[in-house]
């Protein structure tokens, strides 16, 4: 199944015989002081530097929140959605856990954006699926409820189940554009953790065939050498199914994995980009 | 599913439930000159310097091939068995093509030790199986016919299946004995290869529960940044199944893949051996 998304002038298709779509997700105040103050104060020049090096890392698409505290989000997200689209026309994803800011954002934005998130919650459903329809855009669906996170990958398909039956049956918003995260939790808190989230992509590849992407370094939460374990992880769930992560693509790498996990499943025909990046690091070395 | 194998003092679990077993693969004179012609003068002093590199990066099981050309094979494979149990607890995969070599191997070595290899021809499993059988060892079988790989999955699936037939029906080799090889083949030569042996191995699990091994390095032979793919591979092998490679063990980046995946998918738990080895990295940094 392929979801499309797009920006004004590029599109991006997204599935499982595509390379993987790397959702750069470093424009986001959450854990940056400075970041969330200069935004505060209305100065979004820093944006461009993130924009900049997640292009240089590769990104595929760009994750967009504007979540700080005290300031008017919607506002703030809007503006942010034009700037990035004068910088750059990677599509974007807009982030938000605000309402009112994803409507903001996706009337700011031009080209088919991503969504992000809703939840299996009925009211979370009935708030933001009508906007997704309402501006043509993709979805990313998390199957959990009331904030809690199902520990069964039957539980988490069966919330999948009711997500897609609101989505397409009640707002009919078409399955291929609706993205499911399918929760990925720290193994340092659960060692059986890991182990629940591969099994959940494949159980909702089996049923469904739809996109997946996940916040790819909630895995290695709390562990030594957390890019080691990215890079072993993400060619993992992609050999599962996931076909997208939201990541910080600054680290080359897990890039690097994901491209060489591109070229094993056989999204990179005669290898031609393994091969092209090789040549790229040997000129630059 | 579990197969045990040994030395003298030292016994080896390989299971799904387990740590990923690593077996070095150094100890063999294809594509080495010298080391070739050392052994042809009847000069084993180089095993020593392999056994402990082996050693130091990690390796689980020692493989011992003494395939030199216009040389005594059985002799030599004796000697060198007998000289690396002296010099290692570690358990012994003993590898040849030839008949009498694997004989002389098994008869010298102490301990239950994994024979490398046999394939699905009925000749072969004739005249590799009765030896398995009397001298209690495990074997790696390849499911491929008269020098043919076959491309489908499903062919391997049936090989498999017959190879399981001879060994546990006429030859009453139990079957947790028997580790399967699902043949890695590059990726430079044909994309949809590795998806074949992923999914070769996704089959045997599902109806066998057997282990499998293979030869780690096949996949990424004639591409660039081979370090890189070997360490995106064995993850997404060992997601599917896989409980067991041959490969080089000296390459640090690879078997730290490996470890990440064994913590992932729930084989070292609370991260134990991962925090270990990360304080053992600073340590020497």
């Amino acid at each position: 199944m392929h979801t499309t998304v797009s920006s004004a002038t590029r599109e991006v298709v997204i599935g499982p015989d595509q390379p993987f779509c790397l959702i750069g997700e470093r424009i986001n105040p959450t854990g940056r002081k400075l970041f969330a103050e200069q935004l505060r104060a209305g100065d979004l020049s820093r944006i461009a530097v993130d924009v900049e090096q997640q292009v240089a890392g590769g990104a595929t698409m760009l994750d967009v929140n504007m979540g700080v505290p005290l300031t008017d989000e919607a506002e703030l997200l809007a503006k942010a959605v034009t700037m990035i689209q004068e910088l750059t026309d990677l599509p974007l994803c807009i982030d938000s856990s605000v309402v009112e800011a994803l409507e903001a954002g996706l009337s700011a934005y031009r080209g088919k954006a991503l969504v992000n998130s809703v939840t299996g919650e009925q009211e979370r459903l009935d708030a933001i699926l009508p906007l997704v329809k309402e501006h043509g855009a993709a979805v990313i669906a998390l199957p959990n409820e009331e904030d809690e996170i199902p520990d069964d990958p039957r539980k988490r398909l069966e919330i999948t189940r009711k997500i897609v039956d609101v989505a397409v049956g009640t707002y009919g918003i078409p399955l291929e554009d609706i993205v499911i995260d399918p929760l990925a939790m720290p193994i340092g808190a659960d060692s059986t953790l890991v182990r629940k989230t591969l099994d959940t992509i494949e159980l909702i590849r089996a049923e469904f065939g739809l996109n997946m992407t996940l916040g790819a370094s909630n895995v290695s939460f709390g562990m030594p050498d957390r890019h080691a374990l990215g890079s072993a992880f993400l060619p993992m769930a992609m050999t599962c199914g996931l076909t997208s992560a939201v990541m910080d693509v600054r680290t080359p790498q897990i890039v690097e994995a994901v491209k060489a996990a591109d070229l094993l499943l056989g999204n990179d025909e005669w290898g031609a980009s393994w091969i092209a990046a090789h040549r790229a690091k040997k000129k630059t070395a």
